[in-house]
């Protein structure tokens, strides 16, 4: 049985993996802050990510730029331009709301979609006004006109305030790869088709964040840019969505909770030539976890504009020159591993009757990869000896606390898949008891093979 | 013979380390962005890092919070307040410049050393003028006067930018822990001494900042905040600055480039009773990479009394309560890649008379822990399955273009430490020859011993 939000949330926070951030201080408005057990699992995420779409492939390559980015990017990329939402405030309580959002909830009540996110401001007000919107936190209906809101964060890199040294935290980490296309392909000496892939902070200045580490004004990214010889783009496309696809299901997302949503023509960006969605089913509903777009020759066109550099590659088999089209598949490492803690977290009935939570988490992202538990404390040095060879490999906790029935639960609660249990003849046979955290099988086997036994079921 | 620092910058733009920040759009002051061999580089690092401060002691935890906080942590901890420099103005050519740098560069001309920070502002002007200190831009002596200049990056939440919702990024991590502390404790039910540690960005609105990667307005911290009973600091402060010292030589850092710096009394911040600084000797000079500081429990009372959360530990074996004081080492990430990447360049001088550019990274650390050379492209497929059985463990290259000494050539200057020619032979008898970077020895090797041979090699 699934969790709901609240009780996942509450989970989280009780067993170490997400705290609010600045809690001390009464928060900071949908900051989250990842505790010990969370660090490991989005860290696991994030190099299960790396290892497939970087270092198991010999088309990719990493990079790692700055969030501080010379403003003419976000003129060339169109952000300073066009990367707003439309907004109200409530005259009467002085909430802030996204226009789209507002009328979009009140036509789904009234039974109609639509999507409203594009159309002209007075359009939005008409709406407002004839479908008579209330504000959702006073229920008054009483707000200013809609206005433009920019995304992006701003600060100033300097001393003084002018508008001469304003600059703004990366609203994503696509541009760091683009602008830094040229570089890459002659160090590395690269050839087409080949790939970019970053794992970085973004910001976005959304108006009304939630649902948890969902939607944050601070969140990590890990892009992927693809470049390739136009006319490949739609057989790379496949093979993108395939994989990314793929990687979910084989670090143990049920598919059930999974979808894939292919844009229709008119929802396409004016660039884009095929996007799809992944989406996961959530507690509060489905939401966009991977999106994976073909943008054809968008970006580097607009950086070669407005750079003055030659964004050709130059294709010394056929004898030609071309912008490369690109391939993005972007996904969010929080909304990932919101996916992978919520998918897990479970409620199971057992055949005695009773219950346990557990969390269900594939071996290559659960945060300890095993629990070394002495039987008796006076047995504490060979079972710290057991915890300091695998702890060399792999991420490992020693716990002496409680009778080892305690244990299993605890560790049950927070996905560790196997528990090991150091006993009086371990020191004699050099074996030791490993329960499965699924099947709750116990085994006994030899010392010397546990850090096999587990790196074979952290392949996936 | 080791190299100088432009040669280091031009190499490790040309090798796909580190490339400007920005660079087609002329650049944004001091921002760098790490290319494919760079990222791998120091992944390696703070995964090194992780291993042995996290995961491999039983006492550490982690943690990973927000860059973006509740402005109460900057009033608690002083940044608000105090984390200034004294600035001053040329009024000739309107470059700025830290006040109390231009002193004591005038100061250590004229054979004079003395610490100017921290003197009263009329002090320092009283000492521009009678030094006729000038500008180091233009020449002219015309300064305005010295004022504060808060190192902080301000920017806003939420759409208008009022003084009520100013945020500021964090400019260091250090704050994230310390409010977590309670969180961590209870969650993890830990037990004194235990510390927490956190990788992560933090920015710094520096007035000049300089020397490649090395002073950066954004930069990566690794640091950890021992918690111990007080009473204990000073032997923890010892382990973990011995313990940080041979992180270092372990990895390979030339014992010559590093020296420990004691603070003496005079030096010590008021609430610390003991601090070290680890210096290495960059082209540029000696530089901080890690600071080790014994900070006694201000950083938790100050939260204590902002926040009014109570953060004493209860100490049920001694039946005791009291406010922990903590140990912190806190290290600069891009700083040390940066001493990894100057001590591992060189240039060597071979028996031959000939000279080779090698870069001596440790196995543990270097971008590339291997690169497979098929002999000849018809032999390609079993080359590509080396490569796909190593890439599972580690980071591998595929190199197939040019002979094979100007493969090895390549690799060397950018510090593969094992270069695995697949031949002819190879597909009978299941052997490669393997060629290390130091001795340049070659050795015939069976295939399935690749992965434990090198896995050994990366032990430190």
């Amino acid at each position: 049985m699934s969790k709901n939000m609240e009780e996942l949330v509450s989970h989280a926070k009780h067993r170490g993996f997400i705290f609010q951030g600045s809690e001390i201080y009464g928060g900071l408005a949908n900051t989250w802050d990842y505790g010990p057990l969370g660090v490991e699992l989005k860290n696991n995420v994030k190099r299960a990510w790396w290892q497939k779409f970087v270092q198991e492939t010999p088309l990719n390559v990493g990079l790692d730029a700055s969030i501080l980015m010379n403003t003419k990017t976000w003129e060339a990329s169109g952000h300073l331009g066009n990367f707003n939402d439309p907004m109200v405030d409530c005259k009467q309580c002085k909430s802030r709301h996204r226009a789209d959002k507002l009328i979009e909830d009140k036509l789904e009540e009234e039974g109609k979609e639509m999507v409203v996110d594009g159309l002209p401001f007075e359009e939005m007000e008409k709406m407002i006004e004839e479908h008579d919107i209330k504000c959702p936190v006073c229920g008054e209906h009483d707000f200013t006109g809609v206005r433009q809101f920019n995304l992006m964060f701003k600060t100033h890199q300097g001393v003084t305030e002018t508008s001469g040294n304003e600059i703004y935290l990366r609203p994503e980490t696509a541009q760091g790869i683009f602008t830094n296309f040229k570089n890459v392909q002659r160090s590395m000496r690269k050839k087409l088709p080949f790939g970019i892939a970053q794992v970085g902070k973004s910001f976005r200045n959304e108006i009304t964040p939630g649902n948890f580490t969902f939607r944050t004004r601070e969140f990590e990214q890990m892009e992927l840019e693809f470049f390739v010889k136009p006319g490949e783009e739609l057989e790379w496309y496949d093979h993108w969505k395939e994989t990314s696809h793929n990687w979910l299901l084989n670090l143990g997302l049920n598919p059930d909770n999974l979808r894939l949503r292919e844009h229709d023509s008119d929802e396409l960006s004016h660039y884009s030539n095929a996007t799809t969605d992944i989406e996961f089913k959530f507690p509060f509903g489905w939401g966009e976890l991977w999106g994976i777009a073909s943008r054809t020759d968008f970006d580097l066109s607009r950086h070669a504009e407005h750079s003055g550099e030659d964004f050709q590659y130059i294709d010394q088999e056929n004898n030609d020159r071309y912008i490369p089209y690109v391939i993005e598949p972007s996904l969010g490492a929080d909304r990932v591993t919101l996916a992978f803690l919520s998918d897990a977290y479970q409620e199971e009935e057992l055949e005695d009757g009773s219950s346990r939570t557990v969390m269900r988490f594939h071996p290559a992202i659960a945060p300890y990869k095993a629990a070394i538990f002495p039987l008796s404390k006076k047995i504490g040095d060979g079972a710290k000896e057991v915890f300091a060879q695998l702890a060399k490999h792999f991420n490992v906790d020693y716990d002496d606390a409680g009778s080892i029935g305690k244990r299993y639960r605890r560790h049950d609660e927070i996905g560790t898949p196997f528990c090991i249990t150091y006993d009086f003849d371990s020191q004699e046979d050099e074996q030791v008891t490993v329960r499965d955290r699924d099947t709750m099988e116990q085994t006994r086997m030899p010392i010397s093979e546990l850090r096999s036994f587990i790196e074979s079921k952290m392949e996936y």
